[in-house]
């Protein structure tokens, strides 16, 4: 019954048809039919589904599903619901999902956990597996070391192919994922690395230390994830060998990971330029919104009144020319728009490296050229609009004046606020959005109002 | 002489003293020392210093060296400098720059470019290279027909481990770069893979159906790039072969290619909600820039401009209560910044797909909630604000429920308008930033005014 009831389905495909029957199955209680449905999907895809659905939806799936539910499906799930999940789960549950992971997964899932959470799910662990967890963990969070696998495959420097593939044959507990044998020395330091495609396309007698990769790299375990994920993806790296202080291997880092790490900058990044906690997740709830969102609105409140005071200290003008309560929006929101073009673009360049201090201050003039060049522009339009809009010229003029200079200060702000929170070692991101705006409002009401109250008042 | 002025710099690292050390035998046109400086870097790094130092530099750089950039450099290079690069060489120098590269990288290289400068090259490359390049330019732009290398290790569905590495002994060209072998039937189906790793510590007398992965997946050479990345990610793959309308192999990906579509697309989403044009580069030059930003920034003016219009028609209520000129932008600014969090949440998630019609209208609801409870806690604050501030209250409570509104429109525009953009088959981060400060600073603005007018004249 289960098999007609998924016939229709496409074969392995996520899609809204099947989360409807998926909840469907939920609904009546069918564990048959749950299975049916889930199985034949990846890890990932499961993980999107318990994402997708409504919290009561999702208890209700793993009171039902709680004993499938592996560590796979545990590694692909966002902290906020794999903790809900993990807490869903038996201890028994969770240390066999927890034992059939690689290290560096069950590191990743750990090191989002509280003490008492961890000190559980590493008792579940065989005593070799505990150890690689344990010694990861004593990385610094976000380091080489916590993303990095210790299972490596390694030869000596004098093996040969031949001697390389029997022994790979002859052992019982290889990578799940591996692309290279990593040369070392006696003290096991890394000396070079043959790709596998090279060393099964080589005669058994070849040297491998004849078939070295060019560019060999290795790196520091307590490199920052980030510095890693730039490497893989400047150099086109496949794995990266991880050496402790001594340069001595520890472990391999993967493009998979290191995949992960660039998508994850970029998720922060872009959240952390709109004001949103870096951690929020489609999958959150009201109260957990909120509480994200909140602050960084909170300040953008008080940078708001701050515009509305210095506003209110030009009463006199605005009762003289009530148009001005109109226009002056106008600078502001033009300065907003182009700061937040600058600070874009430079907060891009210098998350892929773009922007270095060789080019920094032709792109400041670059930034500010542009910024006046635009306002010219802007500005002769606003002439004509407040000559026959508004019946004055002369307004537009001033509005027009006024969002030159507007646009020249965004284009500073856009350009030199990350620049600047880059230098400090901090996030360029980091409510960089914020602080721009807030610039760009304060000086578009101060330089129109200034203006006019000098010009035409 | 080259080697005592480079010894004192990092082996093969980019940093802003070796720029500096460049330019300086730019100068002085010394080409060894110029040699001596670049050589060892890599190939994205050498791009790198091109896009970095200023135009005129740049072209004194390649006249002193343009024997020396290789393929590798060129399919390095952004779309702009690229061009200007390429200009500067002998067609000779272009065409031994072309031929050593993989046919991906060919096509990647030629697609941004005119018919007549396609000849040229094309004319450069070897028959078979050619005949390839032009099938791939025979797939839409953007498809993975465009991404994949049709460079492919294959075997018959019957061979051992043994034969496959008798094979690949035998094949004298084989990709730089591959991590499967392909078992494919007699008409070319692809049927499964093995990786390098299994094939290397499997008996030689193993069938290669035996040691094939789980979860196999193909994509057809039409489908597009950015959905192809979307697989990689989600499913962790390494490479994967790409096949035509009738199911027989073309071609084949590997990760690094989709790590950079991945790259590519994020860099998009950010720059496009930000209003500026995707391809804009931070080696751009003024005019290019301004060319770039004008446009939107134009779409801006337009809005603020309509804003203007509605203020207008509150003439006499400004006048009556001036202190409104200065509390109404702040119900703006606020919608403007609320909106820009849900539509960036909103935009994260479509791309991840993590916003699917599964759980969009619980997204909806939710995003309206945290607007609904935002604005209570901002509207407590600025009834204080308005009686203590402005000795009014009142005046307070009405800035305060006008913005309780406004974030609630916020929070649907925010959500609203990508989704409707994604449902449309558009990008929705095309543009969605304008369209949603232009509906909330219009909603500010009509809000505060209108309820002022009821309420306090």
């Amino acid at each position: 019954m289960a098999e007609s009831l998924t016939a229709d389905l496409n074969d392995d495909a996520l899609d809204a048809r099947r989360v409807t029957a998926i909840l469907d199955a939920v609904d009546a209680g069918d564990t048959g039919l749950l299975t049916a449905l889930l199985e034949p999907l990846h890890a990932a895809d499961i993980a999107d589904v318990l994402e997708q659905i409504s919290p009561s939806e999702r208890r209700d799936l793993v009171a039902l599903w709680s004993g499938e539910i592996d560590g796979e499906i545990l590694s692909e799930l966002d902290d906020a619901i794999r903790d809900e999940v993990i807490a869903a789960l038996s201890p028994t549950e969770l240390s066999e999902a927890m034992r059939e992971l690689d290290t560096d997964d069950v590191v990743d899932i750990l090191e989002d956990m509280d003490v008492p959470q961890q000190g559980i799910i590493l008792d579940a662990l065989d005593d070799a597996d505990r150890f690689a967890v344990q010694q990861a963990l004593g990385y610094p969070e976000g380091s080489a070391g916590r993303l990095m696998q210790r299972e490596v495959v390694i030869a000596p420097e004098h093996w040969t192919v031949g001697e390389a593939i029997d022994h790979l044959r002859n052992s019982d507990r290889l990578p799940d994922q591996f692309y290279h044998v990593i040369l070392v020395d006696p003290r096991m330091k890394p000396l070079g690395y043959a790709t596998l495609g090279r060393i099964l396309s080589s005669k058994r007698e070849t040297k491998l230390r004849d078939i070295l990769e060019d560019g060999f790299r290795t790196v520091k375990a307590t490199e920052e994830e980030e510095d890693v994920a730039y490497f893989f993806n400047q150099y086109h790296m496949i794995s990266c060998p991880v050496v402790d202080a001594d340069d001595r291997l520890v472990g391999v880092i993967t493009i998979d990971d290191a995949m992960n790490v660039l998508d994850e900058e970029h998720h922060e990044d872009v959240l952390l330029l709109a004001g949103v906690g870096e951690e929020s997740s489609i999958a959150d709830g009201i109260r957990e919104t909120v509480r994200q969102r909140f602050p960084w609105l909170f300040v953008n409140l008080i940078a708001a009144n701050l515009s509305a005071l210095v506003i209110g200290q030009f009463h006199g003008t605005i009762s003289a020319i009530v148009a001005l309560a109109a226009l002056m929006p106008i600078v502001a929101s033009m300065g907003g728009n182009a700061g937040t073009q600058s600070l874009t673009v430079a907060v891009r360049a210098l998350a892929t490296r773009d922007l270095t201090t060789s080019n920094a201050m032709r792109v400041v003039r670059r930034e500010a050229a542009v910024g006046v060049i635009n306002g010219l522009g802007f500005a002769s339009v606003m002439a004509i609009v407040g000559w026959l809009g508004y019946g004055s010229a002369m307004l537009g003029v001033v509005i027009g004046m006024a969002m030159i200079v507007n646009l020249f200060v965004a284009a500073l702000a856009g350009t030199l606020v990350p620049l600047t929170l880059n230098r400090m070692g901090l996030d360029p991101a980091l409510s960089s959005g914020t602080f721009v705006t807030t610039m760009t409002d304060l000086m578009g009401f101060f330089v129109s109002l200034g203006l006019a109250t000098l010009v035409l008042v």
